[in-house]
């Protein structure tokens, strides 16, 4: 079972959204609006575990904290909101000591200070393997939110940045692609840019194949990649389609947007399928439960 | 270095809260009021992990779904909150087969059903322990949150119910404190009627002798502990005054609140020093940095 089969178990299984809870899972954030409020708000949460998401001798303290609170920023730039803070839940292994653990938080912080994201709460705990969870609340006025669902067939297909940096950097981890895969910078400002731009959006935390296969099943749309996609200097084809951490955010727009490339058009067509060169190109992005 | 000192440490290192976030770290929630709100939101996350707050061969996944859940909930039931919604973080080890996890998920959605949260979305990896983070938000009319720093001398110290039950459970796996072990009800009821009569409150989680340090250290007072400690059937003094997971609420007030149980008085005095039977009661209730 794959993790959008797990979801869409659960899915089943979760009872209506009560009131006020106006989206709930299945895309990057949750959408809550408070009663009376000049504000929808946004949540998401992203874990980072040892071993999984991180390696201890291989990823600096600093920058699996920046890391952690990037995860889920980046949700909150999807959904074109302004962070306002965070709950860190951070459970630590033996291992961790007192310099670890501040240079977690001299990169959470750091990051957190940057965006305007307060840390306002969370947990602690021991644990075999180290690991936390950043729930992160955004806010964007009211139903100005962006979605993964709005995409329509016509629309073009961009993205922020060029891809494959996160996955290069992993590989060779040295210069410009290293720093892009430990400390990437949430599309913040992009996102707030797309609010009244953008049809649908969506981060790319997994890879451009798997991500848009996403954007184009919660559109119930198909997409065709046309355009030349923008490669991160020295990365592979194969890098900038399925490598995932690049945390660039893709879209679907009527026209074109400024500091975007376009890379494809929405299609109708099979719901989620994605075509490249005339193939279907098979969403081989970061899946946990493959 | 204590949970209490990391988290004092962290405390410095924090910048000052964003707008809107009225209560940051240091109480069972975070407190934000959303820009024109009717409400006041309370946020919280708690970890629950394989090995250290559960075992796979002692409790079953209903048990541990459901305490995922609880534990969140009675944080909210502390400040006097109504649950809204909720975010579950799932790392699923490989043992954790489909069988497993739909049991997790029975056990979480029949608490969320009962207390009317809604499931509103997470996170889902692999790892090689199971281990979740549940981020709950509730709600409470503006400036009606209970806090830990209001209980001033002269003040009555109550509990909700009786202690040490969770403890006995886990000691003897049978019976009606075994269920209490592993099917806390967080006392949101009794949360809401404290909202105009407490002028403190924090939910025992951690044990008797820890939660009340805890509230006296914030509202900068000692207590002393003069009545009997309601203890639960079959459980030692010890287990009420120190054991964990009892879920009661712990508050204090000017009169007494019906169907709470006076066990002593807020006084004057060194900050956070509980007095029992004229000794200093140390603060023994769990601490994972200990």
């Amino acid at each position: 079972m794959n993790e959008l089969a797990l979801l869409r178990r659960i899915q089943r299984k979760a009872p209506k959204p009560g009131p006020g809870v106006l989206l709930g899972i299945g895309d990057d954030c949750a959408i809550y609006r408070p009663e009376g409020a000049h504000e929808d708000l946004l949540f998401t949460s992203d874990m980072t575990i040892e071993d999984v998401h991180f390696r201890r001798e291989m990823h600096s303290a600093d920058s699996v904290g920046w890391k952690a609170l990037a995860r889920g920023l980046s949700d909150i730039a999807a959904m074109g909101g302004e962070p306002r803070f965070c709950l860190l839940s951070l459970a630590l292994a033996k291992w961790a000591d007192q310099r670890w653990i501040d240079g977690f938080y001299r990169g959470f912080l750091r990051l957190a200070r940057r965006t305007g994201t307060t840390l306002a709460g969370g947990d602690l705990a021991r644990a075999e393997r180290t690991a936390c969870d950043v729930a992160v609340c955004g806010a964007v006025p009211p139903g100005k939110a962006l979605r993964r669902d709005g995409a329509q067939p016509g629309d073009g297909i961009y993205v922020s940045g060029r891809l494959g940096g996160a996955a290069l950097g992993l590989e060779t981890r040295r210069g410009a692609a290293w720093n892009k895969h430990c400390l990437p910078k949430p599309r913040l400002e992009f996102g707030l840019l797309l609010r009244d731009r953008a049809t649908a959006a969506i981060d790319l935390s997994d890879g451009l194949s798997l991500d848009l296969h996403r954007l184009c099943l919660a559109s119930r749309v198909a997409a065709v990649l046309e355009e030349t996609i923008p490669i991160f200097p020295g990365a592979s084809l194969e890098q900038a389609l399925h490598g995932g951490e690049d945390y660039e955010l893709l879209f679907t727009a009527r026209a074109d947007v400024e500091g975007a490339v376009r890379i494809g058009t929405i299609r109708p067509g099979r719901h989620g399928r994605v075509i490249l060169q005339g193939k279907q190109l098979a969403p081989l992005g970061y899946d946990h439960f493959r």
